[in-house]
């Protein structure tokens, strides 16, 4: 199978290394900045791009990885092409994709990548759309050539999906900088909620969220829940959004 | 060692039977429910009790794990003994225990225990705290018994600790249980967010929260943030919950 890897930032090199090193080839990687594209290129074997007229159309998928407001004017380099055109953003409806001669559709791959953090990408869900059967077979098949976690979910599933990617990970993690900020101010290390941080998440692999919530909210614990906020009354910022979060899980759970 | 447990909960059972398994004896179990009070006087070998007059004044340390407005009552049954009382909550001052004619502290485990699952408690920090210097050897001596990661926090940095805990990890699976409900209301799989909540986790383990900060509010994304609050705009409270984080990570990064 022959890639064209449209893009070279996190997804974009996290997804085409997975690709060649189960075999696919990589035969282009474009970019708007040369050296970025020359470096993806070159830990996939492909040749870097930067100009549409070099663009190979004969590749038999095309996967767009760029910033969401830039995949309309990438498609619109894509309308003679042989391949099925895919792109591989939560946030963004299909159907930016349509006038794609061969088909198109989407590979939505739920995690967070860093350039210097390895994923496995066997482990990573993958969520997957088309326009048309015989393309979601084809990209079905493509996603499983990199993880065994491939389902089907529409564009506005997948904007959902997003947008509770973003009170899971996204909040989580300012959560966690608030709370570092906070143990900071009193000289006290944020290596000691480490592993309770890693509990919490471990926990709800196997239980439901709701079900393992603990803490002064759930318990419905006056005296605490008074305290933190006597505590917090120097920070208006920090009480508000102890406020908002500690009636959110009373309303959840009493 | 000699070991009396005032308690029979979750922080209860995991702390007797870490000092269990590194031989300490634990003599007795106290706690009000009989059966709960048997059950871990099992899984220690220690006598069960439920009445103070049978209470071994001779043990070495008295380790109260009992609900925080528990500790006050408790502790007013042990002003005969000749060990040291210590409990282990990370909202109550330690002066709470004056009077203990031994000496008295803290043990804090910054952890979250269920009963059903697994501790390994090696890996768990515990906050320490005593009256008197002697009384902070002996104790770190006997925290470090269970876990090499033994620290000296005051009162007041422990109840900053456990408020940090809050943000940190109460709040957050607060967010998980929303994001699983909101999934849920679209006919998606709370399976397809793990591997994302997880790996956030893992990530702070080696890099500050606030520097692998990512999402549409540190992007300033404003075609994402609207998009997101047009998908809320049915549930008032996301909404806000929404608007609250996102403002706050804005604050912290731009």
């Amino acid at each position: 199978m022959k890639i064209v890897c449209i893009g070279s930032g996190n997804v974009a090199t996290h997804l085409a290394i997975a690709f060649k090193r189960i075999g696919a080839e990589l035969v282009q990687v474009w970019s708007r900045d040369r050296r970025s594209a020359e470096i993806l290129a070159a830990l996939t074997k492909a040749k870097a791009i930067t100009d549409w007229k070099e663009l190979d159309l004969k590749a038999d998928c095309y996967l767009i990885a760029v910033k969401d407001d830039a995949i309309p004017e990438v498609a619109a380099h894509l309308k003679d092409v042989s391949g099925i055109v895919i792109h591989t953003s939560g946030a963004t409806d299909m159907k930016v994709l349509a006038g794609s001669p061969a088909g198109y559709g989407v590979i939505y791959p739920l995690q967070t990548f860093s350039k210097t953090k390895a994923v496995d990408l066997t482990q990573v869900p993958l969520c997957i759309e088309a326009d048309q059967p015989q393309v979601l077979e084809k990209i079905s098949a493509i996603a499983h050539l990199i993880s065994p976690l491939v389902s089907e979910a529409s564009s506005e599933q997948r904007r959902v999906l997003h947008l509770a990617a973003v009170f899971a990970c996204n909040f989580s993690n300012h959560l966690y900088a608030l709370s570092s900020q906070l143990l900071e101010q009193h000289q006290l290390k944020f290596d000691l909620l480490k592993p309770l941080i890693l509990e919490t998440a471990q926990k709800i692999q196997s239980s439901l969220p709701a079900d393992v919530q603990t803490g002064p909210a759930v318990r419905n614990d006056q005296e605490t829940l008074k305290n933190h906020m006597a505590l917090l009354s120097g920070s208006p910022e920090l009480l508000n959004i102890y406020e908002v979060l500690s009636d959110s899980i009373k309303k959840m759970h009493l």
